[in-house]
């Protein structure tokens, strides 16, 4: 039977991009379905019922849900070409613990670079830069996280590539003074066709955090 | 060489108890060693640099963090005895989902359920009983969250059992009465003896979660 694969995702989103980046790199023929966050399609609440959120990935009429979940099983059902999670043991936990640490500490800070002003921003600002030294740090003189080749956890990451002019913008720093290593890493990973061709421009973001601001009144 | 295994852990963490509860299902000799969270040793901080929190398992000098990430270190390691994981990868992703479910959703209405009052206890606890009926849907009628046997889910939730009685004693509910099938699940975990030997009793939990809310002024 062929593989039937499609993914229910919505443009911006770095978790959905995690996805489309992982699917790229398997080289994986997919239907992409845009939702409409503010219209969840019938189809998206069906698959998705606990959290209602994408991306979601359906494997020949089965759902997988959560960004992280959905690049660890395409990695295990797609193991031949382009692994992403290395052998050993040890290694994958470590990967592992760094994407958790990924997903859990940069969305929420990042957002409030765009969303809020004055302290809560301000607050915000050292958090998020607190953030990428950790990550800088664990990267060290490495291309890629976890060494010689692209992997779990630079998939987890690269994806906020493409709001860092709105992250820089709002928060009025620059990521080459603050961060020297992120910005060759990420010009590293974005080589890559899997990437390239998944990031929508950074000014493209731009427009559209400018769009949300306006709509939630955030001017 | 012989594993040398080590736990930095503190008795009443239910993510601590995951990785205890593992050990035990794999038969790995370990020491433990308990930490004072109010005086974190030297080596909890030089292992855990990162999150500065238990669980730490040292395994051979080299440490594995986030009690997730070490169950399934644990479980990929130690593949011969007790298997958490499924070995499907489809199953394996939703066991993942639940174990990233139950990681996030529990323990922060769990706490307020104790520590707070009011109007935002009320919350906490409307949001705690939505949270274990999603989990009981989810159960079923299977004897465990995978199927047949104990796997990754069931390790991830059952550890909050020796808090139920805080849960229910603050909260003002009982999970016989709310969530019917959440209580012979836990009888059927507990009859192994991984986790009877690792959970402390409900009522020994319960004076402590008391001494704390002494020490914090939460009376």
């Amino acid at each position: 039977m062929a593989d039937e694969v499609s993914l229910l995702d919505f443009w911006p989103s770095m978790f959905g991009m995690r996805v489309r980046v992982t699917l790229a790199e398997k080289g994986i023929k997919y239907e992409y379905k845009e939702e409409d966050l503010r219209h969840k399609s019938d189809l998206l609440l069906k698959m998705n019922p606990v959290h209602k959120k994408i991306p979601v990935l359906i494997h020949n009429g089965k759902s997988v849900c959560e960004s992280l979940v959905i690049v660890q099983y395409i990695d295990e059902v797609w193991k031949d070409k382009s692994p992403l999670l290395p052998s050993d043991p040890y290694q994958r936990a470590q990967a592992r613990f760094w994407a958790d640490f990924i997903d859990k500490k940069i969305y929420e800070p990042g957002r409030k670079l765009w969303a809020t002003k004055g302290e809560e921003q301000g607050a915000a600002k050292k958090e998020f830069l607190d953030i990428f030294k950790i990550l800088e740090g664990e990267l060290g003189d490495k291309p890629y996280f976890g060494g010689e080749t692209f992997g779990f956890v630079d998939v987890s990451l690269i994806t906020f590539y493409c709001w860092f002019y709105v992250y820089e913008t709002f928060g009025k720093f620059s990521f080459e003074a603050e961060c020297p290593k992120i910005l060759p890493w990420a010009k590293r990973c974005i080589q890559k066709e899997s990437v390239a061709k998944t990031l929508p421009d950074q000014k493209k973001v731009y427009e559209f955090v400018l769009e949300m601001k306006k709509m939630f009144g955030l001017d």
